[in-house]
């Protein structure tokens, strides 16, 4: 429940169709694309302009009313997740393209705009916007920007961080800022990068610039089938340290590839234990060329049938079936729990072995699907929540997938964010020194601690009651640590 | 001089040779590249272990002193400027190649490893490390990070931050962390990225694992001759707006052109009132496609002449003209001031032009020499120190330089770090809001600010009473600002 007076200065900066508060108002706010968590919100606003948002912003920061910033709500590790004490800001009239440069090659585009919006309105001039999460037709660029998102792409062309120049954001005080520039470069400490996935914790986004790009002449990709995961895992590594970077390298194990046959019929060759799907873009020369390369690679890794699309449509099948891998395995598995965590990619091998292990060990299928070129992996975990014990099988089971992530140097997120989804394994993740300092920067930013609170960060204290407290470089004083 | 006490503890770390206090010996630290502003620090000390780095550390923290790192000492920005009072930590000793990860694409290096060593040292490999200041040579890897240094390949390649995966450090009160990991994302805010360019002010680095690249086949270069430089600086986005993003894409003026030809003989067009340097990489045909593209869209854009490297050596030849830029015009004026400043491609014809007219109306000549592909000017004021008069004239001509910068949407900084140099200049590119939350973050790290204390953030006061504020959004309240 909003305070009077809170809910009387919100109704005097907001038309009454803008500040919702009944609960079938605000109920499709409870939770995001994680919907195994689900929160009512006080109140959901929806500003139009900055200025409605700074005093809202003000409003709230005076009376300590905790504020979650909204997106497309695709988020997948319940970063939209409302405070049931606080409001929901939603930024979905926040969708216009500001303004186009085509010679500097920029796009300014309020935060609410869909990614693929962006790439949509830039191809008449030849241009698009690289980072292609797989929800890119619903995701908004400011959810991309405060998770970070990356997609089948961003092993050449970089994640959300190296595609935008600029942010511009209301901070809880109301102050507007501004972060990064036109230019490469930005003077002081680099406020654009830290606030590029900080999860709605240090400002409201009202305005991005994002870097486009000239759309490729042509692309290519090739779909070779293994008969082993640990050897498409080694192939993987063979193509990176050819010297080649793919437009995309992906990879589908038998039961990811099964279940989008079923549902997609993308063409894969199902008797493969497992498939690599390798992409190269440019010039019809650069295409030929790097292709050509590409196929003696994956030869020698050992590949059992290799095959290149003859064309744009058949180009587009082949990655109908990755595209579509998360929906194909929803409709296999009444449940699916999808992970998200970063290895190394000489540890692939290693850690497919492992997973495939484990599903024997718990009994639970898992379908592996994932950015193989960035050792971004995405183990679909299948099960039943209706089966007792399978709920609680399940999440050991992603736990110690992401135990393994850190275990061999690699990290507890991709691009999904932390959330509400992984703060415990984030103690696991980072030392003392480095959690107080995550903390200190909140602060720098939200001394209140109101905007998105209780996401990305874990305080020192759970982790320490997890007793998982991850030490890093000499002892952990106890005594010292602050209780967030 | 150092307190007796401090003097004692730190003896008892290091050996004798390890910590100088003598005049003659801590006298050649007084300065760095930016040689007009000197100070004596009270010791240097030169540890060669992270274990001393540490220990050090946690006797100036707890005896309030302050510590100034330094590498090769080339900042141009007066980045490693001693304090006084303080010591200097040269981590001159820490120049160790810890791994090669030929498979990952990765080294671990010691910070004051030169930037060139990490090229010849993966060269066998087939591997590089791609951001190339001029100063590499000399350059150490540290600093590289510390400044968020450049390079004239980084328009393709990207500056520093774009190529470091993980920093390790050490914090003013000893604790050991790490930012960044060997996977692409990391987790919580990007600590990595704010390190990255925060000159020194958050941590001393023992560790840097930078990301490499495969040696492209093949490079080419075009030396493009224009009767102009504001239709230099036209073809500059021309090149750009067609979709290429060359290697290397560099600019120089007559004076700059002229002053080279009599030092280093490069072969430039001594009539041409600018030159671009339009350089492609990659396979043999690769670069012959771009090549064609290049002299197209160059000659479109008015170039007078153009001339394609024929060989490797030819390719060097022209470069080592650009290379050799800053050193030739030092032949030819007693002394010259070499900004930095980046701009939008776009205004480039219009910088160009009022440079051109400042030079006159202050009667300095200044030759332009610049990364014109992303906007990163370094015109060299020429003056002689010993006439009455040409210090201020030079000190005004760039100011006014960094001011327009900013006025057409650029920054003052490019790849130097703002140092002690530009802490004027920051007032005017930020607001109080961000400037602010600059503070607070050193806080976060260096409550007692001892890290290099007076460089890269200006305190608001000096701010105010420069009365140069830059009031971003809305009104400043003076009483609020903290005096740092």
């Amino acid at each position: 429940m909003l305070d009077t007076a809170v809910h009387a200065e919100l109704a005097a900066i907001l038309p009454a169709a803008s500040l919702l508060t009944a609960v079938e108002d605000v109920k499709p706010y409870e939770c995001d694309g994680l919907t195994v968590y689900r929160a009512l919100p006080a109140a959901v606003v929806l500003p139009e302009t900055e200025a409605q948002v700074v005093a809202i912003l003000k409003t709230c920061h005076a009376a300590k009313v905790p504020v979650v910033a909204r997106g497309a709500g695709t988020s997948l590790s319940g970063g939209a997740l409302p405070d049931p004490n606080g409001i929901v800001l939603s930024l979905a009239r926040f969708k216009r393209i500001l303004a186009v440069d085509a010679l500097a090659r920029t796009a300014v585009v309020q935060p609410g705009v869909r990614n693929l919006a962006i790439s949509e309105a830039v191809a008449p001039l030849g241009l698009y916007y690289a980072p292609d999460p797989s929800s890119q037709i619903a995701c908004s660029i400011g959810g991309n920007v405060a998770e970070n998102a990356g997609g089948v792409h961003c092993l050449k062309y970089g994640l959300t961080v190296h595609n935008v120049l600029r942010v511009r954001g209301v901070l809880i005080t109301g102050e507007v800022v501004e972060f990064g520039g036109d230019a490469p470069d930005s003077a002081g400490y680099d406020l654009l990068a830290l606030s590029i996935g900080s999860e709605g914790l240090l400002a409201v986004i009202t305005e991005v610039t994002v870097r486009l790009l000239p759309k490729p002449q042509v692309a290519q990709v090739a779909l070779a089938a293994f008969d082993a995961v640990e050897t498409a895992g080694a192939a993987v590594g063979a193509i990176i340290a050819a010297g080649i970077i793919p437009a995309g390298l992906e990879m589908m194990d038998q039961p990811a590839t099964r279940a989008v046959e079923e549902f997609v019929h993308a063409d894969y060759p199902l008797d493969a234990a497992a498939v690599l799907l390798v992409e190269t873009d440019g010039t019809t020369d650069e295409v030929a060329a790097e292709m050509a390369e590409i196929r003696q690679v994956l030869t020698a890794a050992g590949a059992t049938s290799i095959r290149v699309s003859r064309d744009e449509a058949q180009r587009l099948l082949f990655w109908s079936g990755r595209k579509a891998a998360f929906p194909a395995v929803g409709r296999i598995s009444p449940d699916y729990y999808c992970m998200d965590g970063t290895i190394p990619r000489k540890a692939l091998p290693r850690v497919l072995q492992a997973i495939a292990q484990w599903s024997v060990e718990y009994g639970l299928a898992c379908a592996n699907v994932f950015h193989a070129g960035d050792g971004n992996l995405h183990p679909l975990i299948l099960f039943d929540a209706n089966k007792p014990g399978e709920i609680e099988r399940t999440i050991a089971f992603g736990d110690r997938i992401l135990e393994l992530c850190i275990e061999v140097g690699g990290t507890v997120t991709g691009e999904h964010g932390v959330g509400v989804e992984k703060l415990s394994p984030m103690c696991r993740q980072f030392g003392a020194a480095e959690l107080t300092r995550f903390h200190a920067i909140k602060e720098a930013f939200d001394e209140l601690r109101l905007l998105n609170p209780g996401k990305a960060v874990p305080t020192l204290h759970r982790c320490a009651e997890l007793g998982r407290m991850h030490v890093h470089h000499g002892e952990l004083r106890f005594p010292d640590l602050p209780r967030f």
